[in-house]
């Protein structure tokens, strides 16, 4: 087994383990079984838990943040609207790929920890200046009305992770599933008519999305 | 001491470890050691650190879907907006009122164990059936704009849980606390009017409360 391989299988042992015992309750041993390796070549990689844990939170994070980052870039380039519509599709989706680890990291991100407070500092900072500054782009254009920066971003990243940090609940209660692109498509869908309703000027385009969207 | 103060301490001990070190990661020593009690009253009253955890989330969950239940209650007699209102004001002051109890317990909810599975059946799918009356009260009585029940109740809720949550996130990132008064209040016109403008026939009454929500 190649060392990429390796390390992925240790990556979805750890997952599975955080995600039914939690972090604390886990030990190497019990990882290094579950992944089918021996327990020294998790401490050649990740030298401890401790340091697997931060493998991928940082994994999580980097990809979560180059979306956001994505939809940036494009921000000059293309209208407000559709630029706001793919970030949130984007992460929605990102989520959903990764969903066992998003679901261990959004946990992890509530511990008041040390791994978390770097967390906020290297990546949801970072996210925040993303959203602001494509919200107030739309502002300054006139494509977007104006509303209190803070509480929307609040608000709408309530809606993008709740799904993927609490999947048992989205199932148990609801029967969707938030790992189906079927889910994605129709909570993205309604994700951006909230969006619509709250803030674009020109919604005649969406009519249609709308409709689709709120079929129950 | 008398037995109700006694078991108050032990309450804000545990939640203080849990949230700082994970529940895994404390042990019921350190838990009678911070609350100043001998670790056998710790046994004697919950009989384990399981039977402390599960009576911590019963007296969460009890009060939250009391909450809903109440709104739901005088649904037959109050305007679905009011109601809804209500609803959604009480949920947060709730919250707000034991932050660090819904800390732990909305962290420990995400985790797929045996305890959550029972929180689902006994608390969640109850307040799940309270929105969706609620909410099909208005589309019935035409107060509400017709929209898919699941998908707003996941919005909704993933709205209202967020801030305490990820109250570090909140605190770090945007410099506003969720534990004070002042947040509770402009969050929560912020999503009354969302409300408002996504199912709201009626929107003249509320024009004053928005403009108060939406100054940054």
């Amino acid at each position: 087994m190649d060392e990429r391989m390796t390390k992925k299988n240790i990556y979805n042992a750890a997952i599975f383990l955080f995600n039914t015992k939690g972090f604390s309750g886990t030990s190497v041993r019990e990882i290094a079984k579950q992944a089918n390796v021996n327990s020294a070549l998790i401490s050649y990689y990740f030298k401890s838990k401790q340091g697997l844990l931060e493998s991928l939170m940082e994994t999580f994070y980097d990809g979560y943040v180059e979306k956001i980052e994505q939809a940036f870039e494009r921000s000059e380039l293309l209208p407000i609207r559709s630029c706001l519509h793919k970030a949130i599709l984007s992460l929605l989706r990102y989520q959903q790929e990764n969903n066992q680890l998003a679901r261990f990291v959004h946990r992890e991100t509530t511990i008041d920890s040390t791994l978390t407070r770097e967390v906020m500092t290297v990546y949801l900072r970072k996210e925040k200046y993303y959203w602001q500054k494509i919200f107030e782009q739309g502002f300054r254009t006139g494509e977007l009305h104006k509303r209190n920066i803070d509480l929307t971003i609040i608000q709408l990243k309530g809606m993008i992770t709740m799904p993927f940090s609490n999947p048992q609940y989205v199932q148990e209660i609801f029967h969707l599933s938030p790992f189906e692109d079927y889910f994605i498509r129709q909570y993205g869908l309604h994700v951006l008519s909230w969006l619509d309703e709250r803030f674009c000027r020109q919604k005649g385009a969406t009519k249609k999305e709308q409709q689709k969207a709120e079929v129950g």
